[in-house]
């Protein structure tokens, strides 16, 4: 069973590509409160050299661990209609909220690809942000929620925090939407403590040949191609590691592994995390014992990369 | 009233993505000529170094104003085809002029979106890139030509030298057609005097929540999304200043925004311009009030960010 | 005619888009081996930290050559299905090869662009990567094989670096898939020894203006522009050396010179390579001609850029 405590209080914070400073100070608080039980205590760097983006250095870095603390959504465009922030699913009827200088907003999303409305009663202001509302269920199976991507890939980069002895791990904006803050941050890796491994800290797809409760998923690639390389030494490690694992094989897809890609560093990266169905929908839903076999990877792998 | 004499002799310059070396020759003249006359004394960054691009440095910057010099045209392939540079509008029977070593050209736009084809009675080399004829037209009310985007969006960024005494100004290349000049004009800003705003002086579209008159829009968003928090400053400050403005949320569009989004450097970047309809034809047309709300509101931002 | 050792032996080398490492080990071994025939005797720089790429560093270089080593392929996805590694033209009853822990594959391509397949009997392991079966043909005008783009890119990089005196030449990866190492290089580059010009050592197509045996192609265009200003140099200078080339104006296509233009330095591109049809299928076509005055080019370039 996960810390409900982290993982339903991040759930229920909205921060949209773009806005996400409310999800930087909670976590920010979070850090400030634990660290000092973590068995190394990080170097913390955030602030407005970094917009809204924190990064935590433990001890000395070998390998980078990012997971992106922004979501999907909607924005208010003009009259009632709205476009959409990254790329959620168009559900009619999904319930949204928000708040705008007029006060909270509780509306329904009305439409469909060729044009989004929403229905609340007053004018909302333009360029106000709407996420999907949070209906979070949990069983001894699986947790369902909205935003467990990439909610639980930033609940178990906090879960590493706890025993992470050497390396980076970062909390990334705008992944949803276009990219952006990766490239800073990369430089200031490079620049401060350079690793040439990195690991991305986020959640993947159910799809015909990756299943739920067969562990957490190592992606052999999605739009982009790791090196093989790298994939090999991450993949034998995992055999020997005994946890339960997936291997995926996509064509489609992104994540901030992207922008590693296509730094000015030779950076070696790879895509770890538990798989949803649902995905961009209120409705996302993640077996609980997957969840537990990404944190349990991540401890594993980063001490031994 | 624009001050027609500058705004005049650069709509008739010819400067396509790749080829803006005409147009920097030109601003390089006026800025050496006038550059005595403004508020501060900037230092000039030119030649081969920025390639077509120049960089005015005045006092100590906290902001950068980028104002792109190229413009979308057509280029010659074989036979009489031609293929666009960025994204003209295709309307058959529009006026197109350019040159190659046996001469000038004058020519008519023939075909559509299937096949784009000139109809100059001599063989065209291959490569001569051609541009929509000039055509001015102005009233009381509107200015109508050619490139108006970016023409406006540079004559308000001379304007601004007039009176900024601490900012980059920069004149930038290749906008139009897949970006390029942006990534080492940011890492050359950063390394010589590092801001960290950034306000693209560039023209946007009428559309059904923007309209003519109603002043100079401040884009919230258009296919990237900056940060919230920029975007509050900005908009607070539009509304202390009395200058007459519009908010935009655009799903598409880009601009030179997008590089700064994407920049290795945390930099926070917001598009605010006048707005266009009958955008990338030969028949642009903006309101004066408008542009004349542009280079206010750019005076008195770059005072007070 | 060509150097069929050196070619024939790389033709069959398979280095899909990153697992490219048997080709960097092959090139790295004939580097050592024959450089000291070399006019001048080049600095290499290869190993973990360029990943699978190799710089040559020759006397004072003004300008970069760029050959890709990558090629297109497949990669298995779940049960008997594949997916693309770049752009492979999918031509049913194709025979591909490659193998995985349980031994060598050979299979047929079987499918469209709604859905590849393999035909091997037993389960070939997840992410395994297949390639197009050689099969090279030549004869006294042309030469026939999977893979001369970009084989015969790497082919002419080599065979300049026989004679070149200054200059970077350099072996790339991830070309046709999305890219990535450039950014790297470029960068490594530019801190090393920094260069202002660079060339695209890489095939491009027959067209309806491109045509066998007329020489080398510099191209004008393809879906980027290089600056007009370098074109015209180079042409100049390809007019002056008496050597067949002809000038391509296309809309689409890339290369290795995309992320130049992108990249955070002030370096003028140029793509300069023979055409071949039948593009990205196993029957790619050259001409030997077209091929011998690439090689010629690039010489007579080197030496005066």
């Amino acid at each position: 069973m996960p810390n409900t405590d982290l993982l339903f209080e991040i759930l229920h914070i909205q921060s949209t590509s773009g806005d996400e400073s409310d999800m930087t100070d909670y976590l920010l608080r979070y850090i400030q409160k634990r660290m000092q039980t973590w068995k190394v205590l990080p170097k913390v760097y955030s602030g407005d050299n970094f917009h809204d983006c924190i990064l935590l250095k433990f001890g000395n870095p070998r390998t980078a661990v990012f997971a992106h603390i922004d979501t999907i959504g909607f924005m208010v465009r003009y009259e009632n209609q709205l476009v959409e922030i990254g790329g959620p699913e168009i559900i009619e009827g999904a319930k949204l909220f928000g708040f705008d200088r007029f006060g909270e907003i509780y509306c329904t999303l009305k439409g469909d690809e060729n044009g989004l409305f929403h229905d609340f009663p007053r004018k909302i202001e333009r360029g106000t942000r709407l996420s999907f509302a949070q209906d979070i269920r949990i069983d001894k199976d699986f947790i369902q929620a909205a935003y467990l991507d990439n909610r639980l890939g930033v609940y178990n980069a906090v879960k590493l925090c706890e025993e992470i002895e050497d390396g980076w791990v970062i909390f990334s904006t705008y992944e949803e939407h276009g990219g952006g803050s990766m490239p800073f941050l990369i430089d200031f890796i490079q620049k401060t403590s350079p690793i040439k491994q990195a690991l991305i800290s986020d959640i993947t797809w159910i799809t015909e040949g990756v299943v739920h409760h067969e562990g957490v998923v190592i992606s052999i690639r999605d739009k982009f191609v790791p090196r093989k390389k790298f994939l090999d030494k991450i993949i034998n490690l995992a055999e020997l590691s005994g946890i339960p694992f997936q291997l995926e094989v996509e064509a489609f897809g992104g994540s901030d592994g992207r922008e590693i890609q296509h730094s000015p560093y030779a950076i070696d990266w790879c895509f770890i995390g538990a798989a949803e169905d649902h995905v961009h929908t209120p409705h996302e839903k993640v077996s609980l014992k997957d969840l537990e076999s990404m944190v349990s990877m991540y401890k594993y792998l980063l001490e031994r990369l």
